[in-house]
């Protein structure tokens, strides 16, 4: 099922990412490869994964050359391709029906198996991931080292060549401030919190990315326990934080203010529509709002970032402002 | 009628007052009276209310002293009584059914007669005053001098004594900014622009009063004629603003989240009350806010003041901060 789409009665963890990095042992590193080897390398994965159709399941193959930008940014903005895929016309994904299997092929590495789900599923995902993973294999020798695992093309990978990672919406440990404290705990355990789209990126709507930050000397299984551990521990603090504010009049206002707006507005940045539509459900969550808008906030997010309005206004060139009115009208018919 | 809820189909002239400063020849000036001419003077000028009711009708007599401080708030919010005489003690009011009437007595002068009316009726607000003063001064000798007229506490006041003001809702003029060009030319003509509540008070809710600064050498007709002739091309300068900024998304999408806000905010300060209330004014009157709320704008205006709000709320001794969330509910129930 589409990650976005779960409806999860849990809306702290709002999904959960396993992503695994891989080479084909007989090719260079993406940066260094040319145009042959980057043709072999993904003949051979692609032939892979048609021959393991029975495991890995009926994948849609798009590439990023044949694919324009906005195409690429909905993939991007649905969590399907990372943003640097954006960006590399020679990479290409292919993903399974339900999203919750997507493949880029010549990212930083060669092979990027990624599984998404929606909610807190980090065996699920680790599981599908790993499926695929041995589909793959059984096909194509992987660079791998006794010593150090799999060899990736940034070293921080090298190892189980695995990223676990759980998108949580922290609402109220945001508006307490507390996040930073947790942020740098975190920090200190060997866990990285991130925004939205990674690395670099800003925790609009209160979005944070929780994930490990080496994977070498740990195995897969511990690095699950681990984020499962803290990201535990987190939403218990989250819970806490929520418990503390709900009877605030000044958080009842804001949280209020904000369902205003949503309805009201006739032009919303993406920041603001999320930021507007975690303060809608942290109401609904503390029993403030008691509200129900038409559509789910966490898909009403993804819908609403840049690429996805313009595919929704039918592809049309918009201009930034024009995209905010359209993004407003959408908003408005959805809450 | 009562000017704030006359329903005028003029969204700028908001309410017309003229107030004549008088004071009975008799007695000193308010500043250095004993209790004793406090009282007499008093006395005096009922009697001649009394005497005259075929002429100035019934009117309702209010002394400070036996009014608590919030009772006397509420008269100035409605613009019954000045900000002044909220902290006199030894003054009172006498105010007309319909509240068009008011004649302070012991403010600043010993008279203050006052009639104030919705919309833009310069001429029949100073009727109004005249006859109650003609009516006055049948029983009184008014302190008068051939050389510079009627002789008043503050020199400013000599002459007519006459004030003449017209309450201006000015909201595109100040989204634009003209406003302030537009306060620097009146103040050349010889007028003077004040906030809501005269002197020294803001604009809150782009209210403007506009007035003469001075009444001597003028005559009662010369100054309500220039009042009148200014006031007309304000209006025409704030419709042309209005019709600058009708079609911009910015406006619209402002006016319209104003309007969410008054529908969904838990608390509210008077302030901010008028200013979304004054968005919303403006948004009907360009035709961008389609929507109809339930009570006047300018009515609610008044009645969510402070002291309006505590009276609504029973007297009950209400703290700033429930009165913002009392105000917040008044406001979501009335729009």
């Amino acid at each position: 099922m589409i990650w976005y789409k779960k409806n999860s009665n849990d809306d702290i963890m709002v999904s959960t990412r396993v992503r695994l990095a891989r080479n084909v042992a007989k090719y260079p590193f993406p940066n260094v490869m040319t145009k042959q080897d980057i043709d072999g390398a993904k003949q051979d994965i692609i032939s892979a994964l048609e021959n393991e159709k029975a495991v890995v399941g009926e994948l849609k193959f798009t590439e990023m050359t044949d694919t324009d930008i906005s195409e690429r940014q909905v993939l991007m903005e649905r969590h399907l391709i990372s943003s640097e895929l954006v960006e590399k016309s020679n990479a290409a994904v292919a993903v399974s029906a339900d999203e919750e299997l997507s493949i880029m092929l010549m990212e930083e590495d060669h092979i990027r198996i990624q599984s998404i789900m929606g909610g807190f599923a980090l065996k699920e995902a680790y599981e599908l991931a790993n499926k695929a993973d041995d589909a793959i294999e059984k096909h194509v020798e992987f660079a791998f080292s006794e010593k150090y695992g799999y060899l990736t093309a940034c070293p921080t990978n090298t190892g189980t060549g695995m990223r676990a990672s759980v998108m949580m919406h922290l609402p109220a440990l945001t508006m307490t401030g507390n996040i930073d404290r947790i942020i740098r705990s975190a920090s200190n355990l060997g866990l990285e919190v991130r925004g939205l789209y990674g690395e670099g990126s800003k925790a609009y709507g209160s979005l944070y990315q929780l994930s490990n930050r080496i994977t070498l000397g740990l195995s897969e299984e511990e690095i699950i326990e681990k984020l499962e551990n803290i990201a535990g521990q987190i939403k218990s603090r989250e819970e806490e934080a929520r418990e503390a504010i709900k009877d605030k009049t000044e958080v009842a206002d804001r949280l209020w203010r904000s369902l205003g707006t949503l309805r009201y507005a006739r032009s919303l940045t993406s920041r603001e529509a999320k930021t507007l539509l975690s303060d809608y459900i942290l109401g609904s969550s503390i029993g403030i709002i008691d509200e129900k808008i038409k559509q789910s906030p966490i898909e009403l997010m993804v819908l609403t970032e840049p690429a996805n309005i313009t595919k929704i206004a039918g592809g049309a060139d918009l201009s930034a402002a024009e995209r905010d009115i359209k993004r407003a009208e959408i908003v408005r018919s959805s809450v």
